[in-house]
């Protein structure tokens, strides 16, 4: 890796070692739920078993789970279990023993919201709350509704494009002016996408997220002051009405990015609870005893943190979310989205899919496996940011070896139920691009990309990757702080584009689309070596695909029984023979067959 | 906690966060199986679960295991059986996944000794074996006997006695002299152990641990030259022949201490293997490719490590264990017990066991509760680490509260098997003594002693500790060295004797004698406060008790609905009104009564 380039920081609250190990020093210690039931997602009619891990340091005499239905809020006068004391775990990290107590809530009819929330109770001390909140100190919430909801079709075999608005494509006869600094508007607008609707139906691609629309202060918009309109520089409503109907004229889909966790502080709910205690947005934010501090958004104070355990915040949060799903709008990319409750988002997907039954919900949780899993029944999927690690880890950074990577990708397919999406990138708009990773190297980037392109998840590229898009300075600068809008050039268009990559992509694009049951068909590795090379099987009843890569520096052959043919390849040195697959370095390959 | 009384450093491999994070990392990426079997003491015809974690760094295409029966080592032309992957686990510390991969060994009958490798084969990579030697690289060896042996029923009810020979007792008419350094030769003696087994007696011990006997250069003997002699200074053979009788005709049993894991540099066996690498004890050591530089204990060069999977090695151990269990001695405490290999021990167990039904064997594992968990069917118990700073912890540094202290021995307790002992013990020959990080404050002493005494595991007192023993210096110099010396101060007789400290064992271990059962009774915590007072309620179908500790600094109040009797109390502020016991700082009690 070059002088001038960092390793990847993913922005996220596990992102160092000391904080996973201060956030599994403190989970092991205290009353821990986090969610955690069996199943994860009930079904009507289903008891719902909870597992609660009591800490080394909460001798519990009983642990009690107090749940509602309905309007009700679980407090200690709503029905409760006793869970049973089971199985302890010995934690070398803790030096010190945890014990699970588990306990099943009672079935309920499709349709319920179950509430519920679990503390130990001592011999003579204090109620112990299970993951009370880190700022107010308040009792966790936790919930699952009980439906027969699942991941709508059209999302599993989605390819999507993820427009970052501003600079995408701005209005005809605007052009990008260079000069501009990057935290300035560069004129994208959503009738700039409609122009380049013909473009993006010929890469392929079936689903556009959108950056935010709604108006906002920033060039990036994830501060927005008003959930229900359209931010005047990048269209009007009518412009988004204009583009769902020519996109759903060519079966492209489109998801809005939504921040349910933080507004803008001057979103007038905010302005409102600011000057007045007594006014009924006071409660939609959590304001210090003195009334002057208030919880935000990783402490930056423009963006005040809602509350969305409180009804009037949750209110407005889904009635904005509805009120776009009834205008065509196809679903949303979840900002921030282990900020709000589970409970929270169990009540917006029901509200979600009532108001659009085909309406896709897609988190960012930038967290642990453990963690994302528990959003199964609350949103459709979690952007896979844990196996954008790995892709950069093993394609771009080489620190990681095909062994490593193959064990990684074969337990993260299997860890993940089948009713959950995991959509895939190589880069976004909060890190550094693929392509400056590996200084430009493309037979990298389309190596990952065949990757990403070839697993069962749907495949997400972020605007511009896609005809060469890199960038001028690396995202940390030399005294460490970090410059986001690195990321966020804008778009090149006609004679700026790498013609090569771009035939690759749209390539790609059309592979996976013929064959869309292909990828989700049985995976077995059938090489990992510390020379690079990684490939795997794929069957189904049908078909058979061979996926190989050598990220090796020196070529590499691959003998297999019964070879599919090349249907595609990184680059022009790949050859097939009777048996062999020779890759050079760099280079991958796709075999495919009917059987 | 005085200004020179320094906090505990535990000898052994896991005594820092640091190294159990290594421990934790280098486990997690690589091939682990560390003997992870269910159950963990197979019996006769009965199927033996594998259970292999696969790391985050190990794509593995299969997982086998090749065992032998006999004499015939478990190469890879042995049987082997293939292991299945299961469950994906989330290593949050680790960044990755790891994989549990299980088959099932055959059933064998009784009197079989099974060994069996572990390896996971790569695609096309190398074969990489699980928990590999550090120092050689070399494949593990697992192995278990397939038995019906359990613990012997003596070793339950014991109240064990540990003698550090040279500072215990000298022959009539020897005194100590106290300008000797204490690293040189007090004059302890075997002899003087007989004269004074009338105070043994007295005192109530069944057990005496023997620090070790046989011939060595040092004053504490864990460096042998010879294992099948006395050392002279100590006495003969003769004497430790009418040691054992006298003690068996007092009904105490006595246990010697061996080391397995390392022989003195001047034992004859290491000094013909270094001189000539054709001896044939040359492999019962290892030797380093030049031949100069050998494997020895922590790198202490007079203390080389024997190779216990050779045979040569082994056979020698056993021959000389099973000479002195013959001999009349009940068992051992074996030194540094993780140092030998498991299979090792289900040798020497079996051995033992041939030699001396009733032969209880003790194993010194300063480790985690998963790996001493592990010698169940090895071992009959290890000595209790883990509780040992659990206690130092509550009653004397005051770093744990009260619940963490009831709440780790809770599931301390159930975390471990039936079938498995581990004695319990307050300080010994390694550590400063509990008086003194106390600074002589015997109510604690008293207290933590009262713990010890009331726990279903037999006790261990180091000598002195009963007399108020303690120490001149801290164990911890000024330059952070340790002198281990400072804990062996010579024995106090006559009137050097805390004459208070001794009836209150006296009287505790009387108790403890009379109701044997009690202390295997169901155990529930009815107090664990913030303020220092834990209580603990023991019952039986026939007996019922309460242990009471006030670790507090206030007085304390425990109110009880049916309080059984007081029947010792540490301190004689101690009272007991009809539902009330009424506990000064620093007291406890135990209330007993027969139902």
């Amino acid at each position: 890796m070059s002088a001038n380039v960092t390793a990847d920081f993913i922005f996220g609250t596990l992102a160092t070692d000391d904080s996973r190990l201060d956030v599994l020093r403190a989970a092991g210690r205290a009353v821990h739920h986090a969610n955690r039931t069996v199943p994860v997602d009930p079904l009507p009619d289903e008891p719902v078993e909870l597992v609660v891990s009591v800490g080394t340091e909460v001798a519990a005499a009983r642990v009690v789970a107090w749940y509602s239905t309905g309007d009700a809020e679980p407090t200690p006068d709503a029905p409760h279990i006793l869970l049973e004391p089971g199985h302890v775990v010995w934690d070398t990290l803790l030096w010190g023993y945890r014990r699970e107590w588990r306990g099943s809530l009672p079935t309920q009819p499709t349709g319920t919201l179950v509430r519920y929330r679990v503390a130990a109770e001592t011999h003579d001390g204090p109620v112990i709350w299970a993951d009370p909140d880190p700022w107010t100190g308040l009792p966790a919430t936790f919930a699952y509704h009980v439906d027969r909801l699942g991941v709508p079709t059209w999302l599993r075999d989605a390819v999507v494009y993820h427009v970052f608005l501003d600079r995408f494509a701005a209005n005809a006869g605007v052009f990008w002016d260079m000069s501009l600094g990057l935290d300035q508007f560069f004129g994208g607008t959503l009738r700039g996408i409609l122009d380049r609707l013909p473009y993006l139906a010929a890469l392929g691609v079936t689903c556009l997220w959108l950056s935010p629309v709604f108006p906002s202060p920033s060039h990036h918009g994830y501060d927005a002051t008003d959930y229900l309109a359209v931010e005047p520089r990048l269209g009007s409503a009518d412009d988004l009405h204009a583009l769902l109907a020519a996109a759903h004229a060519q079966r492209i889909r489109v998801l809005l990015d939504f921040v349910a966790n933080h507004v803008s502080s001057d979103h007038p709910a905010f302005r409102r609870a600011r000057a007045d205690s007594n006014a009924p947005e006071r409660s939609w934010f959590t304001f210090d005893a003195s009334g002057a501090a208030y919880r935000s958004f990783f402490g930056v104070a423009s963006m005040p943190q809602l509350d969305t355990d409180d009804r009037g915040a949750a209110n407005y949060l889904i009635a904005a979310a509805t009120h776009w799903l009834r205008q065509g709008v196809d679903g949303f990319r979840l900002d921030y989205a282990n900020g709000p409750s589970h409970g929270f988002w169990s009540a917006f997907r029901a509200a979600a899919r009532e108001a659009n039954p085909d309406a896709a919900l897609l988190g960012e949780v930038v967290e642990t496996a453990e963690l994302q899993r528990s959003y199964q029944g609350r949103l459709d999927g979690t952007l896979d940011f844990l196996l954008l690690q790995q892709f950069r880890g093993f394609f771009a950074f080489e620190t990681l070896s095909a062994p490593a990577f193959a064990a990684f990708l074969d337990r993260h397919l299997a860890f993940f139920p089948a009713d959950f999406v995991l959509p895939s990138f190589l880069d976004n708009h909060d890190m550094n691009r693929f392509l400056w990773i590996v200084n430009g190297d493309t037979r990298r980037l389309k190596l990952a990309a065949l990757c990403q392109f070839t697993l069962p998840h749907p495949p997400i590229v972020y605007y511009g990757t896609e005809v060469g898009l890199s960038q001028r300075h690396d995202l940390t600068c030399l005294d460490g702080s970090r410059r986001l809008e690195e990321s966020r050039l804008p778009m090149p268009w006609g004679a700026d584009q790498d013609r090569d990559l771009l035939r690759f992509y749209s390539d790609l694009i059309a592979l996976r689309r013929r064959s869309p049951d292909l990828w989700r068909g049985r995976r077995t590795s059938v090489a990992a070596t510390a020379a690079g090379l990684y490939a795997v099987s794929i069957t189904t009843d049908r078909q058979h695909a061979v996926v190989a890569f050598n990220r090796g520096h020196d070529n590499q052959r691959l003998e297999l029984a019964n070879p599919p043919t090349l249907a595609l390849a990184t680059a022009s040195g790949v050859r097939q023979t009777h048996r062999d697959l020779f890759l050079p370095p760099m280079a991958g390959a796709l075999l495919l067959a009917q059987t």
